[in-house]
């Protein structure tokens, strides 16, 4: 087999088979396929697109290309949920110890990345004590017995994709449906999902700005997913405007406390128990959707959300009194009010430039080495289709430096006023297919 | 400028500047920008094209990119010839003293190359002597003094090309039409061609099977070269059948010199004088192509032509007596020939199979290493819709080995007989534009 034919056949717009995809990402884990083979490879897959069979193939080849983590210890049913990336989203942070507390285990890995605010990981930080570095059989004990843990990535897990993904940045094929596709659902399935919920983002703040392309995306994964062996389903989320109104790690942390005991905001909430939903049936933990968003309202409203927080940042290290005290949460020196200079409605709040700005405060990483800011961000008060007076705080700043004459020229130039608009519908599509 | 952004730009179809160019084959062949980010570039022009605009700027680039050739003190027009490649092409041989016999200069610098058989040089160095190992001053000399000379290539010339297609060879970009034609007339260009006629061969022996393809090739090379100021045109002329009789290296050369005295097979002597016309109004040696033909006819007849192919053999050490005894030349020391096994017309005869016939018996070189064997090929009896009878010879093996079943094998597979057909049209077309 010569990898040259290979990549003329896709190049040509054929098939290529089980053991032309598995010889291709085996040579290239290995090095005996080089980067410039590899380059040409993705290229002609970015243009000529890979079937159902190819994307699931390719996707095994990649979790095959490293170590799996085997979660086959832990009772019952594992269900991951990835995000594709979002302004201000604090999902994960409420949904794994909401599910949690309905019985269903949530075992995490998570990472840092890079980004407006940080990952969850960071995030999960700004708790005084709260630490990731635990073991595989301490993180598999604490899921076996509180049902919830979020443990540091570990391992070489899919390290094809690793060299694919940076080669793909720099030589013009990140955009391509199939290798996104393949890319998310290798890393997923690699860390032991049995099932996979997706929350696929679209919109200005999100990396799929169109609708179709988000659909595209979500569809193969849940396709991915399905052909090998993971139950799968996606949501198709709003991302034209930031997700609830923090931005900023400890920002966030506060808005996820606040969402466990019934006090988040609306489209935040929303998003949670439509995700959790899915993940509980997905479990086996509630027999329809509707019975299992009754059950997480239900512990919302009993405490029982929040209890489980407790025990989830106890266990792993952390101050529980947090969540009753969240100023324990690290502080921002300057909290600087961004008023309304007219009165109208609020008509487009550009997410991923309220993501630059937030950044520009220090929350977010450009670079692996960058330190972040866990105190700093942005806390929004209005969200696209809401009325404000001129003089209303739009959003307040939250930052250890005086100035931020960049980030409030930033807020002006990114949020609208108008006439009355209609806010915008959160969730999109349910994808199972 | 980030060679990332210059591959994304084009993948999306856009144009590329002149500067973007220049940057991306600067900066490849000083090995600053790497093979992985040329091969996804490569892959993108593949699949996008390139206008008129960035083909030009492509080949200039190239040209750029080593030394070049100035041939500015040889006078007149130096008019080159280039081409695509086929079975059986021993026109070089015989338009270089036949276009020199009327005054126009041939400065022709040639190689070996890899095919089924050698290249020019290989097939001139079976005449005893000759030698194409002179110094560029020596070269200029002869041309001046005798119209023509034949010089091994020297220099580092079109580095970039030749890194460039070294690295499409191996990820599946060779096909491009953009990358050929600039590939093509950046050598053409470096090597000092003032004005160039190309002879695309379309068919099954020819790089171009399909005579759509060999027009978009044609045409992209006569723009580059017009657009960068060298008068050029094109001939698409037929390779479905090997052109002439003779296959093989000193084969070749003793059908080169029965074409110079006026015997050489038809199609040849027809191609000879198309390319030559063109060659010779090119260079201003005749007002019009009539004339030039009309001329070049006239050498044929007079001998002026084979005296002027005695007096380049002369010059450059080689025996001209050959022209008068061609059994001088290597001789094979079996001659077979393969009887026709059945009656009626030759309908088809596989260019591609009848070239690797005559490699299989040495006349050609797979890689750069192997040696080829000068006497020995095959000669053919018969062309497309020629009548034969059972028993006639078809074909007759020139070998250095008795045993010959593989290529007589080869011989029977790829000659068709059946009901009387149209010979092929040679010249199918001629682009000016």
């Amino acid at each position: 087999m010569r990898m040259v034919d290979i990549i003329s056949k896709k190049r040509d717009g054929k098939e290529i088979s089980t053991e032309e995809i598995n010889f291709f990402i085996e040579g290239y884990t290995k090095g005996t396929i080089p980067d410039y083979q590899a380059s040409a490879m993705a290229m002609a897959i970015y243009f000529q697109d890979m079937n159902d069979r190819e994307k699931a193939d390719l996707t095994m080849a990649m979790v095959n290309s490293g170590e799996t983590i085997d979660l086959s210890s832990i009772d019952g049913i594992k269900v991951d949920k990835h995000s594709t990336g979002g302004v201000g989203d604090t999902t994960t942070l409420v949904l794994a110890p909401l599910v949690a507390s309905l019985g269903v285990p949530v075992a995490k890995m998570s990472g840092r990345g890079l980004g407006h605010t940080g990952g969850t990981i960071d995030k999960l930080e700004s708790i005084s004590g709260f630490h990731v570095e635990i073991t595989k059989d301490e993180f598999i004990k604490l899921v076996n017995e509180d049902k919830v843990a979020v443990m540091g990535q570990t391992g070489n897990l899919t390290p094809a994709d690793k060299k694919l993904y940076a080669l793909r940045d720099v030589t013009g094929s990140v955009n391509s449906i199939a290798l996104i596709a393949s890319s998310i659902m290798s890393k997923k399935i690699a860390a032991g999902a049995d099932a996979i919920v997706l929350d696929v983002k679209t919109g200005t703040g999100a990396f799929m700005k169109t609708e179709k392309d988000a659909e595209r995306l979500a569809h193969a994964m849940v396709k991915i997913g399905n052909d090998v062996g993971r139950n799968t389903m996606a949501i198709i989320s709003d991302m034209s405007q930031p997700l609830g109104f923090a931005v900023g790690n400890a920002l966030e942390v506060k808005e996820a406390i606040d969402t466990l005991k019934g006090n988040g905001p609306e489209d935040l909430t929303e998003l949670v128990l439509a995700l959790g939903s899915q993940m509980v049936v997905l479990a086996k933990g509630a027999e329809t959707l509707a019975e299992a968003r009754k059950k997480l309202i239900e512990s919302i409203k009993s405490g029982s959300a929040i209890k489980k927080f407790k025990l989830f940042v106890k266990n792993q290290g952390g101050d529980p009194s947090i969540a009753d005290d969240t100023d324990k949460l690290p502080q921002a020196k300057y909290k600087i009010d961004v008023p309304s200079k007219e009165s109208g409605f609020i008509s487009n709040i550009a997410a991923d430039e309220i993501g630059i700005a937030a950044m520009l405060l220090g929350a977010g990483r450009a670079t692996k080495e960058d330190k972040i800011d866990l105190a700093v961000g942005l806390i929004m008060h209005k969200k696209v289709g809401d009325k404000v007076e001129a003089g209303d705080p739009i959003v307040t700043i939250y930052s250890n430096r005086e100035d931020v004459k960049d980030v409030r020229a930033k807020i002006y130039d990114n949020i609208s006023i108008s006439n009355k608009v209609e806010k915008p519908v959160l969730i999109h599509k349910i994808i199972t297919e």
